[in-house]
């Protein structure tokens, strides 16, 4: 069995950018993914990455892979299902139960963005219906938009959509809004605002676009656009298998060289307790993370 | 005078992407820099910023630009030549005696790479003379290439370098190179090392490539390329004036957020304690200081 340098686990921007920068510290580097591209696949436009003005993900995730492909990277779409600690390096396990050798391990899982579970809900995704509000918020000008959820990132959202949407719907299960409480006082306070307490969705309707939500008091509520903030879930199955530090969310984590609390394991992007979820602070996390793998293997020669 | 919420100092990948995420946070932001673009536009093949496999530095500049543009943000190109704090908003003043109000200010200034300061050294810059090992190492295939400098990063760039390169010549004025020992034991048993100890280069040739280097020894060496590692300065004046924390190099204290010592005041990029200095990390380290003007101007309302 031939031992890799670095095995990066996850397809998305943190996964790419630390496979380009590996392969420029010349790393003997393999990337495994379940889905190579993941979430980005899914998002219809992106305004945020710099240097795009637009681009959908589709186009993005291809231009990340063209990237990567310049350097010959080996990847392999499988899920991996088990890591082991041996001595000096790790065994990395896929589904398909091969394994893999290598001294250090870039964990870039990102997260999955929790759903209603409601019949459509995929049906809908960049047809009204958003898992992130950053993106999607200059879309809303002038438009009927709810926000289901009642955090923190809830109410984040709100405050930012009530600065282009005609009208925010907040739509939560529960009595009171859980976000900062000066933020909450503020935002209930917008007349754009309407809030809608003890609900909960239980359709979504429309053609190709959704039109509007009804909830389980029956009442129907026209809508252009749904931003679901429920939460993520970081891939936790791996993690507590590797018994690797995180916050009590199940985030990795990280020092601001992206050091987990395993020596070789680093992790980047959205698994990690990272301020700010966005694919530029994933790229940069993946670059540095690859950068710490480089000095680890250097010194430990 | 109008207020702005934010105003960005600096004309880098850290402010550009500062000011795509200050835009869509709908944050009354405006831009002053000495130079739009900066060191970006001297760098003549990018490889390493994730989504382009090759642009020269002024292509992705121009990006960046029509980036911001979109959003029609305020941009004064004149020098910064002062900043002071008046209750809760700070007054900017440029070198024009024009003086700015605002909120939340975001440094982005960037560091200028020391030069050796010798007669044809900007000219060769891309024709030859590098001052950035991990973007241009890949060019140096077979070829013959010195390293000037003695500090760590000269070591961690020599070390990459031989991966690649014929031959290495590390040009050092002391006795003793000062990276990690190990780092140093290590490069200087590589065969393809050559270590010529207390020399300077006193003279570069070429006509419009760069051609060889002679010491203040007068030996000449034949070179492809130059590679100068003699650190970077960050841009203190306006630093010191602030008394804003900084380490003893210069560069500012943030923390995971891009926080600096001084509530109001966000710090983005190579003029940061970064651990790895890139377009990539400092375009995420100017969206992350965006998010926390943002947020602290909510919380301060």
């Amino acid at each position: 069995m031939s031992e890799y340098d670095l095995i990066i686990i996850g397809g998305g921007p943190a996964s790419f950018s630390a496979a380009i920068y590996a392969a420029r510290y010349k790393l003997k580097t393999l990337l495994i993914t379940k889905e190579l591209g993941g979430y980005l696949n899914k998002i219809h436009l992106i305004e945020n990455y710099p240097g795009f003005k637009e681009i959908s993900g589709l186009e993005l995730a291809q231009k990340f892979k063209d990237h990567i492909n310049k350097y010959n990277i080996p990847i392999i779409e499988k899920e991996v299902i088990d890591i082991k600690k041996h001595n000096n390096h790790f065994l990395i396990i896929t589904k398909d139960n091969k394994e893999f050798k290598t001294r250090t391990i870039i964990l870039a899982l990102g997260t999955e963005k929790r759903k209603l579970n409601l019949k459509n809900e995929d049906k809908f995704i960049g047809k009204g219906i958003s898992y992130c509000y950053i993106c999607d918020a200059p879309l809303t000008k002038d438009k009927l938009v709810a926000v289901v959820g009642g955090s923190d990132s809830a109410v984040r959202a709100a405050s930012l959509l009530v600065k282009y949407a005609k009208k925010v719907y907040i739509l939560y299960r529960k009595e009171k809004l859980r976000g900062e409480p000066l933020e909450v006082e503020k935002i209930l306070k917008n007349p754009k605002v309407e809030f809608i307490k003890n609900v909960n969705i239980k359709e979504l309707k429309g053609d190709n676009f959704l039109k509007s939500v009804i909830l389980d008091n029956n009442k129907e509520i026209n809508l252009d656009y749904l931003f679901i903030e429920i939460g993520s879930i970081p891939s936790t199955d791996l993690i507590s298998k590797l018994k690797i530090k995180t916050h009590k969310e199940g985030f990795i984590i990280v020092d601001s060289k992206k050091k987990t609390s395993i020596p070789g394991i680093f992790a980047a992007g959205d698994i990690t307790n990272t301020p700010l979820k966005q694919i530029i602070t994933a790229s940069a996390d993946g670059a540095i993370a690859a950068h710490s793998s480089y000095e680890y293997l250097k010194n430990s020669l």
